[in-house]
């Protein structure tokens, strides 16, 4: 792969099909607008697909893992082998994710890109490993370029091989002790914020914690002095291997012409590394919720994103996204079944 | 019926079923309150149906559908026929409370309470005419009060019959040209705002329609002076059939032990009649959704109740409560089916 073709590949909607979608929307039974989201929902994806009825898509949530050298600086309230546990419980079915995949008619796909463990060949794990965990990027650069560039070569290569296999929904979740402090990083690195703006407590630490870690956070900006107009830069030295990941599924799903929704705040990191490298990707991404997490909204707004639900969540894996997908299904099958005035020989017409 | 006999019979929740519930899903693979609203949803499930370990409930939204006489002060965008049309729309299964709750797995049950029609028998309908249309308010009042308790009466039979039947989620929905008109004034006469404060637009009326739709609403309660302190009296003065019998039905749900999914500015209206009849009521209750209605959420903030979605939805019928029962059996699967940190092999202890 090279990134630039890929880049080069991403192309807005187009925004003609939001008026041929609309139309057949306001012949629905219902006053015009009246579905309100659900409405934008259906055109977007009929703009997404190319396609004027579009069929309910076949969805797979990718959970990309990966650990981090920065968790040694306490930044976390879990130790790093949380993430190679919880690798296990995604496999075995009981994570979260698992539940409201299958709630929303997903799959679950959980992929080994940074975790500091050697798994075994097991089914429904991809194993697309770059490194064993990121270094500490308080001290150094958290991967080398190459790296960074290999973990966004993972998430385009995922969308291209689940798209072959039928896949037309993706969505993008994370696991990775400690990776609220490298996408806090790349939100104030490309948004311009202040780090206190957009650093939070991530999996609940104290406010002791949170003090230390706008500092780790600070410092790691400070030596590594990422170029914010050199995302692949940012995203090496200041990110993760799963937010990398996370990124290159974003831009591999827009060079399809596939959406792609966005779970929380370190989704939304990728997402913003993707969107900080070809803007036009914003045109196939869903965001599927508000975090809790201070600073998730601030990346939203820098792309003119909003958020589907807003239920105070705060997990990852992918679980806002798997739930938001059943939203966007919804608005879709409005669009596809719901009867027209004429069908239904209902009266149309506004009166006043 | 003896409307006393049903009041007397709702209590409040045992609020220490929260607490157990809470246990539960602190030892579930993740962050203590990481699954934010979920959880809530999973806690007061547990409590409304007093069981430890409730099963996914089946489900039916009762669209009630009634004709208001004040559509003849030029309130709607749409004429009085179209009431008719909808309920023979829903019954097809082509409207969009059908599609939803296909998409939530629920059932969809017309109510014909107050239609000006004489429907033949037909399934998916339940024929319980109070009334052929209410009165225009703005000449006198909508109804009697014999009526308006015939109305309440026929909610709260319905949640005992679907009840014996096997239902365990009741959602609330309507169809009934003008009716966001009694709705605004119920909402004006309870929370004691200004008219002006809690009348939108319905299904899309313009600047002037909307000026007039304010002075039939003031002129409806100078000349029949309901009474704040008597939820019956400003039903049948100012409010609806349908708005009654979703009263009913959101009471009937509470004295059965049962959740009762409330939809958007009318529904809750109804539930605002219910809930001034008894507050403990509001334990039962999930608010659905924001409405995109002006004065909807002086309504839930009267309750004290907080919106499970908002998609700027505007269109009634039940569906944002359809949907919404998708989210809270995701708040219920969450609690059933994840794993806990011991029979996931996760370490749970924090570690700052």
């Amino acid at each position: 792969m090279v990134l630039e073709d890929v880049l080069k590949s991403i192309k807005p909607v187009d925004s003609s099909l939001y008026e041929i979608a609309q139309k057949r929307l306001d012949n629905l039974t219902k006053p015009p607008g009246s579905l309100g989201r659900l409405e934008e929902f259906a055109r977007r994806l009929v703009a997404i697909y190319k396609d004027t009825m579009p069929d309910i898509p076949r969805k797979v949530v990718f959970t990309f893992a990966g650990d981090h050298g920065v968790a040694e600086e306490g930044v976390s309230a879990y130790p790093s082998e949380v993430t190679r546990q919880m690798v296990f419980n995604f496999i075995n079915g009981g994570a979260g994710i698992n539940v409201l995949a299958r709630h929303a008619g997903a799959e679950v796909v959980v992929v080994d890109i940074g975790v500091n463990h050697d798994f075994e060949d097991i089914q429904g794990l991809e194993k697309r490993k770059v490194l064993y965990g990121t270094k500490n990027m308080a001290k150094g650069p958290a991967m080398s370029r190459e790296e960074a560039l290999g973990c966004i070569e993972v998430g385009v290569e995922l969308a291209r091989q689940y798209a072959e296999r039928g896949y037309r929904m993706f969505a993008t979740g994370e696991m990775g002790i400690a990776n609220t402090t490298p996408s806090s990083a790349i939100a104030a690195v490309i948004t311009g914020r202040d780090v206190s703006e957009v650093t939070g407590r991530g999996t609940g630490i104290g406010d002791e914690a949170l003090k230390r870690k706008v500092d780790v956070i600070k410092r790691a900006i400070e030596i590594n002095s990422p170029d914010p107009s050199d995302p692949v830069d940012v995203l090496s030295k200041v990110g993760g291997a799963e937010i990398g990941g996370i990124a290159g599924l974003c831009l591999g799903a827009a060079s399809l012409g596939l959406p792609v929704v966005v779970d929380g705040f370190i989704s939304t990191a990728g997402a913003l590394i993707a969107y900080a490298l070809n803007p036009s990707v914003r045109d196939y991404m869903f965001a599927a919720h508000n975090s809790q997490e201070v600073g998730h909204r601030v990346m939203l707004e820098h792309m003119g994103l909003r958020p589907i639900l807003d239920l105070d969540l705060r997990l990852g894996e992918g679980t806002g996204a798997a739930l938001a997908m059943t939203i966007i299904d919804a608005g879709l099958k409005i669009y596809r079944e719901m009867a027209t005035f004429d069908e239904a020989g209902v009266t149309g017409e506004k009166q006043c």
